[in-house]
């Protein structure tokens, strides 16, 4: 064997016809290609209640702008994710700005008036409580260890052994190839980057599965633990992918459109990032649930299916670039770097 | 033993009295806070030669933006630095511009007319051919192997067993416990962040070691491979650590201060992020090497030796956050979470 971790993407690579080309010179299709050369039934449409349309104040140049995020579906951070949409539905997220930017690390927006030691927020019919137990799930509730049990999904391209097994050194289990330095493994799964403490505990009945801080990646502010946030502040990964903070603050979903209206904020100059000149915040002029929105103003999004044959090549060209612009290919990739495609759905 | 790998920061935060404080009850300090208690002699001064100081046109309020980069040191990159260098004293810097934001990815910049199919450059006196071989070094030259032999660098901190070890089943070599996605080994050592591929081949002889694409580190552009880039195209990271281009492409150095200046500008509307509108391009006014400015303009900075022990404290720390704050130290960190700090010296 050699030591290079193969990934299932590769493995099922293998049984695709790559280099069946006319051309047998042409390189393999790249990343990009893949997910544009996906089947139409391996795209999966995102429900208009998961999607939220904010809108900040226009730019300098009075261009709109617009950011759409995603909320994870059930059973992911359920009690943030039905506490936005009830936010956003009474309007308490109308009036807001952005509070905070610190570079390498996150965008934050909520209420301006909780930045007052004193603030305490008006009552909102129908919050529910939140609770730091619930940053992580049951292994068991989206069927992780029946994907684990079953090593057709995850074989050496080179020994044909299963790639998901407990290390015997360190006790990591390997899934997909993917090594993780934060878990005992990570792979791209439902559509979202999760990681698991899977083979840890010798009862495998405890392990427990969360989604994982990358890029893009949408949480809930809180205050010091216990506190879990109610959902009425938000933040969005905006660098390297703060892996720290994952089984510590619940993430509630995702950018999928207009990251660059968060990404490309200047950068606040007071402790964490936050405005020191409040004037220097970006209004939020509205949040909106997708769901409430008329027919025809509706934003649709949908995303590449994390189990079909398309995102594992996808996944294997992300860990193994090839010419003629790369050289030497990694033989793998982290959580991080193979973001599940999302785009907007063709009118 | 448990399955944390127990990190070479962690077994000597052991011998360090990190609760040894007036009221037992204090939190251990912090990663800012072991940086800021360490001691003098723990920093290292950075040679003004090694100090680029590139000075952007104002921005759209007049504030003055001034960025500041580190080059690396030899054994690392060496033609492409001194070619730098040799570009930054023959003023061809001067009047370039950010040409290209992309998202989550990189900010580009150099001469305007390079994007022209017809480009040629006209001939700078003293550059250094460039090969693609020198996109990594040998181990040997900085002493790697000597370190990886040295077990007392990295012991478990339950079990005292070297956590420098090949592993069994994948033959990944783990040191100071980082596991890493993309290669057999990384750390941050020599004040860089570096991965290597020590342990991968039987030949050890033949191991290579290689900078790591962290946020903020610089490289070089370049065209299709075999080309190499001559140092007249810089690049910096500001997203998610793209470690697919290790091995495939130089790395120069990193930014030291001002990286505001270039991950919060405005993406590029072009294909890879380019700027369409030219007049969005940030222009570059100039770029000095910092021992040829005047001594009381030169920029002074200094970095924690990473081989101290307030480095392997500070690393610990990130890897294990704690209370009040956190609940779930993640008992591990990758190499681009763990970044060499480096600051201005004190006037």
């Amino acid at each position: 064997m050699t030591n290079h971790l193969i990934s299932l993407a590769a493995a099922l690579a293998l049984a695709t016809p790559l280099l069946a080309q006319d051309d047998a010179e042409a390189p393999p299709p790249g990343p990009y290609e893949i997910v544009e050369q996906a089947a139409a039934e391996e795209w999966i449409a995102i429900p208009a209640e998961d999607l939220l349309v904010m809108t900040l104040a226009p730019d300098a140049d009075g261009n709109e702008r617009q950011v759409v995020i995603q909320l994870m579906p059930a059973p992911f951070s359920e009690d943030w994710t039905a506490n936005i949409r009830t936010l956003a539905r009474a309007g308490k997220f109308d009036g807001n700005a952005v509070l905070r930017v610190q570079d390498n690390y996150v965008t934050q927006w909520g209420d301006p008036a909780s930045m007052a030691d004193d603030f305490e927020p008006l009552p909102t019919e129908g919050l529910r409580p939140t609770s730091s137990a619930n940053y992580t799930i049951p292994a068991d509730a989206i069927g992780l260890p029946r994907l684990l049990a079953d090593s057709q999904r995850a074989r050496s391209l080179e020994t044909d052994e299963p790639v998901i097994a407990a290390d015997a050194t360190t006790g990591m289990i390997l899934a997909n190839g993917l090594l993780d330095s934060y878990a005992q493994l990570s792979l791209p799964y439902k559509g979202w980057p999760l990681a698991s403490n899977y083979g840890k505990d010798e009862n495998e009945g405890n392990a427990r599965v969360w989604p994982v801080h990358c890029y893009g990646m949408v949480g809930v502010g809180r205050g010091m633990a216990p506190d879990a946030g109610d959902g009425s502040g938000l933040y969005t990964v905006i660098g390297h992918a703060p892996r720290h903070l994952d089984q510590n603050i619940a993430l509630a979903g995702r950018i999928v459109e207009g990251m660059e209206h968060l990404s490309a904020l200047p950068r606040g100059k007071g402790t964490l990032g936050f405005y020191e000149d409040e004037s220097k915040r970006t209004p939020i002029l509205t949040v909106r649930v997708a769901a409430d929105l008329p027919q025809d103003e509706r934003p649709k999004f949908e995303y590449l299916d994390t189990e079909g044959p398309s995102f594992a090549r996808y996944a294997d060209a992300r860990a193994n670039r090839q010419p003629p612009f790369f050289i030497v290919p990694a033989g793998g990739a982290d959580i991080c770097n193979i973001q599940v495609p999302v785009r907007r759905m063709a009118e």
